[in-house]
């Protein structure tokens, strides 16, 4: 038998961060395919971007020092030796005195060092006057401007972005080496809890929220999901469901049980699935106190509290940091917390976090946070809601107009 | 041929906000398919939530005028006559006098008024000593306190999130009515454009880097995209391509072309793809300022600029907002736009938006955006970047430390 303290959130993260990390082997996925993706490898370029020196303008491609002096009333006159056209290579090798008509984006030729744009000049049959004088390098983008050979792009652990993609095309990558998506499954528990579409409830019943709306923000959060359905409290039968949903996933979810009964059912069900077992029995939070996390072998499982809004932010606060590392993260996810102020005076138990629910409003002053208050079982007020703001464990309390970061729902 | 000016981004927004909005026909989708989609009829629930009056906590349902006065040194004595199991009816009607005990969740019994805590009591056998008084209504969730009979629990427009997802579980859905994701199809255009897994770039020649990272930008941005490849600079090809793919989506964006003659060509194309045609032929931007939008029908066309930062910079601010809009979004987006701080002074020409590539430091003072500089050609800039700050066209530029609004790329 094992004895657990309440943890702090502090506490709880670290256990988190110390026991958690990626398992699954890496594949090779299509960019189109690869947004919000984990990247498991470095990736160096191979090649330099762009391949050769391009105009940035359009224009006419000279050797500067043919342009010193030329002003509009004493124009430079160069002689038009050619057209360079886009996506094609520039075969003229460009000599003192002379001009070629170059596109944005076309490559420069041998022997000029800068671009005059067309606004600046004046075309007369074959002779160019120009009227403004340009500096070597002037409107030219160089060859590896924007990437080097053997630069690192971008580092393993990075979930890529549009634009991480855009890079990878750039270097002439069309699929990258990723982690896959961690699947998380999630069973519901509870006597009371029967399926959203039951047509018509008996007396004592309740419809399963849980399943749907945790199992929507763990799709927000990257990973797929398994629905495992509804358990009822049956030690037996408990067991078998959760160890068969164990094995097709990464990370088991319990949802359910708000009483003293079906909790103490949960732990016995998180021990009996796989060594180590139960870390963090019980969070010193409001909501959520009746948080469980454990371990079965490399896989995480989590008892969420059985009412929804409490399993909401429990989720936020603790199963995204395990997705995160589930998922191959390793850099600092951006995070989202917006600066607000609060609207009202709030208490707090010293000793305890308080995540308060809240609806963020843009005033005159600035953003305010307005509490949404509502007793924890209530979904609605969760609908109400845009984030959460902590009150920290060392505080008895925010008050109003005090700063505050919010960390958003969705 | 009509003439246009170059408008500014308000002028832009207001013809995107006049001329764009959702035309498909709604579909029923599956609650744990939904996240993420735009409802397209207001929901009315059906039903009270939760069904029936609920315990809050563990304890016993009593009658609370039976406990007045009680305290450590004088208890009132109750006679226990039943206990309430989670998700059965409540069938023995509690008298005066008497006591049920009550699990978290379960159902009040006809006749009590609020519940006594089971720290508060101690059981003596069919004799309950209850040291605490409570008002009527103590740890009772009553029917309906989260949702009543009639109560339009989300509007039309409104974009699924998982805890939105749980209210419509709580209500008895399992589906939900909702616009179909909108098809973005994406046709790159240029002589020098090439696929990024060529292995040897000929002179002159870039790989596609736009098709992927605007079209991974459409996926986040909640669409489906159908890539239509490269089409070069010939009238009749690039147009009969770019009909083609305008038949199969709902919304085309054509990307590429930065000289002056790709883009006149561009003008042309979307003027003969239907009506009205051309609706906006530049934009007081930089970067972005020869951005295209046209209407074909009821269907959106937009020309990207071909600097790939130019690109992703022009589909933030104009073809996400057309997005929102043929997805059937109609309350506000969250503004997701953070409090920032400027690093260094920026200079701006007054009458032109200037959007400004900027990464994010959080610091001891705040959070600090710090410009991230590079021709607008460079996609690594964008890998840096976290996000643009607007400078806006009345202002002459923005000075080191002034506060400023970061809107984040992803």
């Amino acid at each position: 038998m094992k004895f657990f303290n309440v943890k702090t959130v502090r506490e709880t993260l670290a256990i988190i961060d110390e026991q958690f990390r990626v398992f699954a082997e890496p594949l090779l996925l299509p960019l189109h395919e690869a947004l919000g993706m984990v990247l498991a490898e470095d990736v160096t370029s191979a090649e330099q971007v762009p391949p050769f020196a391009r105009s940035a303008v359009d224009g006419y491609a000279v050797q500067a020092k043919d342009t010193y002096g030329a002003t509009d009333a004493l124009p430079a006159f160069l002689d038009i030796t050619g057209r360079i056209e886009m996506g094609k290579g520039a075969d003229i090798l460009l000599g003192e005195g002379e001009a070629q008509y170059i596109p944005t984006g076309g490559m420069l030729p041998s022997g000029a060092d800068g671009i005059v744009m067309i606004e600046h000049v004046e075309e007369v049959g074959q002779l160019l006057n120009v009227f403004r004088q340009i500096a070597p390098g002037e409107n030219v983008i160089r060859a590896g401007d924007d990437v080097q050979i053997g630069d690192v792009v971008l580092r393993k652990g990075h979930r890529l972005r549009p634009q991480d993609l855009g890079v990878l095309a750039a270097i002439g990558h069309n699929a990258a080496r990723v982690f896959p998506r961690p699947v998380v499954g999630i069973l519901s528990t509870g006597d009371e809890v029967v399926p959203p579409d039951k047509a018509e409830l008996a007396p004592g019943e309740v419809r399963d929220i849980n399943s749907i709306a945790i199992g929507a923000a763990a799709q927000q959060a990257g990973a797929e999901v398994i629905y495992g359905g509804i358990v009822h409290d049956d030690y037996a039968a408990f067991l078998q469901r959760a160890r068969a949903l164990l094995e097709r996933v990464d990370f088991l979810l319990l949802s359910g049980g708000s009483s003293v009964g079906t909790r103490d059912f949960s732990v016995q069900i998180l021990e009996a699935l796989g060594e180590p077992g139960v870390l963090v029995h019980g969070v010193s939070t409001k909501p959520g106190k009746p948080t469980i996390i454990a371990r079965a072998e490399q896989k995480p499982v989590i008892g969420l509290p059985g009412h929804p809004a409490s399993a909401m932010i429990i989720f936020q606060l603790f199963a995204v940091p395990i997705l995160e590392r589930l998922s191959g993260m390793t850099n600092d996810a951006r995070d989202l917390r917006l600066d607000a102020k609060i609207s009202r005076n709030i208490a707090s138990a010293v000793g305890r976090s308080d995540y308060i629910r809240v609806k963020l409003e843009e005033r005159e002053d600035g953003l305010w946070a307005v509490p949404v208050f509502g007793k924890s079982g209530l979904i609605s007020t969760l609908v109400e809601s845009d984030g959460m703001v902590e009150i920290a464990a060392n505080k008895e309390g925010i008050l109003a107009g005090e700063n505050v970061k919010v960390q958003l729902f969705s």
